[in-house]
């Protein structure tokens, strides 16, 4: 938590390093730091999906728009942080009920903030949250387990929120958060082309709050 | 330029792709995609240094912050763009003379803008600058050329700017945007003990402007 331009910041990026947590099969994250006497430099390996991240709609369509087309306008704005870690691990529709409606962006807290190590149970969303989530027409929804959809998935989950022009971001860290209203900054790198991007993603409180 | 919560942002960070300008020595960026039935997904192999891209301290400073713990305040509020492509290409103090008083982030928009290929007489800060920059107590420093610091250069700018917390940022694409008064987002990676990132740099007019 950090305190700037009268207003506070939290960053609920995961930190990037070699044995941050992975999906099963993606690459795990490489930094080979030189020194070349004058300075340092490094040499970065990653997987576009690796720790905290943006699934662009290309990731499971294949016509969809890749990172580097999303707009700006999904990922900066008023964003909700709603509370779900005493429901699942599978989130339905009945659990938004109520909570979503009227908002563009919405961040699900769930028990897996704060988690180090991958489960095949994670919490996810299921068809039914997809399907009401993409009904409200929010342009960006986050969660803090390691894929909106659960293990051994079909990609519907995904699917049904990326045709809407939704944008996903995966591997949050809200354990620093609570319920409420925020302005959300979420950065991918400009990456012509690709699937998906580690991003940062930064909350901050919504001027005049608190 | 987009438009979104009622202020429009520009995206001054450099497209990310395997023909981007390179600083000589360091590696190309290059993205492998693969196609695993349901879904794309890449390997990203990248500098610390590429494309648009923030200097941690540590980069010219063997005790200085890694682009982690880079506070987020440096990064995100009030910045002011000058427009310097007439001068250089070495600025001077005299250059910045009565342009940077009171500021806490500055990017320099040089002849640089819009350039695709790396020239070795590319704008850049001389130590009089830094030292002004440094006794304004500037906290983030942005320039659009490949460095802050001519090529061959000794590290002494770098080492100016870095050694009282201020960040740079280099390699940013300011053709798009003109003088005047933003608020910028610059977001790094949160990666763990690393010498600089590629960014997302953004900046928004300042509500109730334009």
């Amino acid at each position: 938590v950090e305190r700037g331009w009268n207003v506070k910041f939290f960053d609920v990026t995961r930190a990037l390093f070699k044995d941050e947590l992975v999906y099963p099969g993606d690459c795990h994250p490489s930094f080979i730091q030189e020194d070349r006497g004058n300075y340092l430099i490094s040499d970065l390996h990653l997987s576009s999906h690796s720790g905290t991240h943006i699934d662009a709609p290309v990731h499971y369509l294949k016509k969809g728009p890749t990172i580097d087309k999303v707009p700006l306008d999904n990922l900066i704005g008023k964003c909700r942080v709603i509370d779900l870690h005493k429901t699942g691990p599978v989130i339905t529709a009945g659990d938004l009920e109520g909570q979503i409606e009227g908002i563009e962006r919405l961040l699900i807290k769930t028990s897996f903030s704060g988690t180090d190590k991958f489960v095949e149970d994670y919490p996810c969303l299921d068809r039914t949250a997809a399907n009401k989530i993409s009904d409200n027409k929010i342009r960006c929804i986050g969660i803090d387990s390691p894929s909106i959809e659960s293990y051994n998935c079909t990609g519907e989950v995904h699917r049904i929120l990326l045709a809407t022009g939704c944008v996903i971001i995966e591997l949050l860290d809200l354990s620093g958060v609570d319920e409420g209203e925020y302005e959300m900054i979420a950065l991918p790198l400009r990456m012509t082309g690709v699937d998906g991007s580690p991003a940062r993603v930064v909350l901050r409180e919504i001027a005049g709050d608190s």
